[in-house]
């Protein structure tokens, strides 16, 4: 004879309950047992708590899991560094946590082809490190390194500051192997450049934000490391010679572009104003900043030909005014008005920020009518615009000291709106998550979302895996 | 009252009359008006007649043609270019034929945002010269590019030769236009570089072979013309010398590595003693031979480089040998011993062919493995491997003149038995087609290719775009 459920064992404890008994105390816990833990992403969206905590050492854990959570109809939150600005890794409520943090570290590494084989959990910083120390680079960076793991820079196809020569996370995998929501594992680890076997699950998979299946390990591309970085920081009459200046530095540069960011002067004036630490690297005002710089292998030839190449470009009228970086030191004071946004937090809380992208043709005007129409509603808001221009990547921020509390859905209408109108991406980079939801349509035709939805359905056929997140009801 | 169908109004006799009707005796051709067209493709596997030839002339055509024959369930073989070499686009029996010859021609080329929108009938060479007049490159490029279409090299993700500095086809396009199974189109034709709104469509059906959509336009990316190219041919000792040599080569040369052709000595010796116009660039025999080449944008600077580095690797004894390029028609003459196999018809007859890839690590194993074992069995065979090393990608051609007829699927058993045991893939880049349906599973689990199914159910339920290609039954 069977027991009758007690009244306190929901359907929810009963999936909890048969992931404890087949993984072990030591593999999931109960909230009791991790009182305290942030459970939150970044992205500053609201977040309930896990009903269980997951911590899985292998794949085949997270197969068992899986496989448990997919018979019982038990949604599962896949949890990386916790650093995801689009809340992707938020609960919802009635869920467990699916967290990589024990499957964290470098299988090996094959100088022959390239390439490392690394569990998810591993942290980006670490696989940088381990690439240089094996005599090659991991190229993608970005500001959460140190936190930041594989698992969620695959789960959401990072980007970062050198995408415009490496590509995005996608274009740094040789392979992955994932558990997909039935428990199934896919992906064979494999090294090869070309394979043309089959649909590409693998980018289907990366970029997925944890709803299509967990990703467990991959094999990583390594690049050649560089030998010389030359850096210098401009300043330019106007967009057309920004985009000009793009073009020829990626014509006539020996090893091509590695960083082509792309400051307005309202956002210049405003870091060099309110950090007294920077440094203006030219005299005078001009109507755009770009940094540029080119990474290569041969430093005497290299240094000579960007002297040259800049020396052309002010001839000819294209830089107003260039300096050159003569040391590291000077490059890095370059970066660091680059990188200011990391003060933010401090210097204008409450802020309204995007990440949208357009095609590099289209950013010089885009930003002019968002600008302009911002302006319309908000004459004396802080408007900062800057970018990876190479990458037609262009990040807005906006900002007025004691806003009604309902300004930030008013600004995101004008923003998002010029970027549906003129066919840009209401995310270039940081995902939708449960943050950009309601924007997505502007990027993706009704056919498209019905596309990605088939496609949800017949792998996740119970849409246990991170639900509510990327795709609107 | 409705009208009994006639016995000959099979149903698809209704599906061609509702296109016809629908679309039009310009658009939609029976096979009485096409008799004498060359309907397969070039891959010598066998064909049937389709039962109408459908030929839009735009997007909406394509539409309607799809609906219709979702309506009817009547199955569909999308037409490229026809040079194919795995059966793709062969016809199995009561197909109609969707071909896009007439959708050709290109849309648009911005050269701000470096990309050119295209109509996927457009052949590659067509595509190649308009960016080359517009000052750009469009860097695919393989023998068929006369002949070959956009839309076929998406289908099949093609590879080619240049492919260690430029990647696959999926690595040329910023987006596509398709229309799926049942009519719908999606696609914006977005000029992104960056865009994470979602599931990656794009690379889903990019290499889907037909089998998931219609690519009708796609939106190009163009790259920055080489202005100088520096080519050498060189002999090595060992095969630990060439994987040594690929890696100081990508990590020294000031423009990268823009081929990296390996030759077996059986190649090298075959074609020099049969093709009685090519030159050996070197005197003596070395164990392999290397066809480097870099192209970058500072002429002066990357030849005196390139010499350096050469110097510096014969120094080194990584290589044994060396003939530098000194003019066009010196490179064209090394390129003519790796482009030998144009010749092949005429010179081996009944061959077996192989396009496979390993890690690069693996490559030289591969090899010899796969060359033993063939001579065990066939002691005199003409055994040719070479291959574009720098992606791990091997071809490998073995032919006996009067072999018994029952030979290939011998000789196949062993290459893609290593293949498998190895961790290869059996089609580094000509697809799967129905050629190699029967060793798909080599490379792909169980798991994959039922998530594979699921995706292609989800996408065309009733199974009408070019089933029994790509997935075993």
């Amino acid at each position: 004879m069977h027991e009758q459920p007690s009244p306190e064992r929901s359907p929810s404890q009963c999936a909890v309950n048969a992931l404890r008994e087949a993984l072990g105390a030591d593999v999931v816990s109960l909230p009791h047992e991790f009182t305290g833990r942030k459970n939150s992403d970044s992205s500053r969206m609201p977040c309930e708590e896990p009903l269980a905590l997951i911590r899985p050492r292998n794949t085949e854990h997270v197969a068992t899991a899986l496989r448990i959570c997919h018979e019982h109809r038990q949604p599962v939150v896949t949890q990386g560094g916790l650093t995801g600005l689009a809340g992707g890794a938020t609960f919802l409520g009635a869920e467990v946590a699916l967290s990589l943090e024990l499957m964290n570290g470098i299988e090996s590494i094959d100088s022959v082809s390239a390439s490392m084989t690394v569990l998810s959990g591993t942290p980006l910083q670490i696989v940088q490190e381990a690439a240089d120390a094996a005599g090659f680079m991991f190229p993608l960076d970005l500001g959460a390194r140190g936190s930041c793991t594989i698992g969620g820079n695959l789960a959401t196809n990072a980007g970062g500051n050198r995408v415009i020569k490496y590509g995005m996370m996608r274009d740094q995998v040789l392979d992955i192997e994932a558990v997909l929501a039935d428990g199934s594992i896919v992906g064979g680890l494999r090294k090869m450049i070309k394979n043309n076997t089959g649909y590409d699950l693998r980018n289907l998979l990366i970029g997925s934000e944890g709803t299509l299946a967990v990703i467990t390990r991959a094999v990583l591309r390594l690049r050649p490391k560089p030998r010389a970085v030359s850096t210098a920081w401009c300043g330019l009459p106007n967009y057309d010679a920004v985009t000009t200046l793009l073009r020829r530095a990626q014509e006539s540069l020996p090893a091509g572009v590695s960083a082509f960011e792309v400051m307005w002067p309202g956002y210049y004036d405003f870091v060099l104003s309110r950090l007294p630490e920077l440094r203006a690297p030219l005299e005078g005002k001009h109507a755009f900043y770009v940094l540029l710089e080119s990474s290569g292998a041969d430093p005497a030839r290299q240094a000579d030909a960007f002297e040259d190449f800049l020396s052309g470009m002010l001839e000819e009228g294209l830089i107003s005014d260039a300096a050159l970086a003569s040391s590291e030191s000077d490059a890095a004071a370059f970066w660091a008005i680059r990188d200011a946004p990391g003060e933010y937090q401090r210097l204008i809380p409450g802020r309204v920020s995007f990440d949208v992208s357009f095609s590099i043709a289209d950013v010089g005007v885009a930003a002019h009518r968002c600008e302009q129409q911002l302006r319309e509603h908000w004459p004396n808001a802080t408007i900062l615009i800057y970018g990876h221009l190479g990458d037609g990547n262009l990040h807005i921020v906006v900002q007025e000291p004691d806003w009604p509390q309902d300004t930030a859905p008013k600004v995101q209408a004008v923003v998002y709106g010029v970027t549906g109108e003129m066919g840009g991406s209401v995310s270039a980079e940081h995902g939708i998550g449960t943050k950009k939801l309601k924007v997505l349509a502007l990027s993706r035709t009704p056919a498209e979302l019905a596309a990605m939805r088939a496609i949800k359905a017949a792998l996740d056929p119970l849409n246990i895996l991170n639900p509510g997140k990327l795709l609107p009801h």
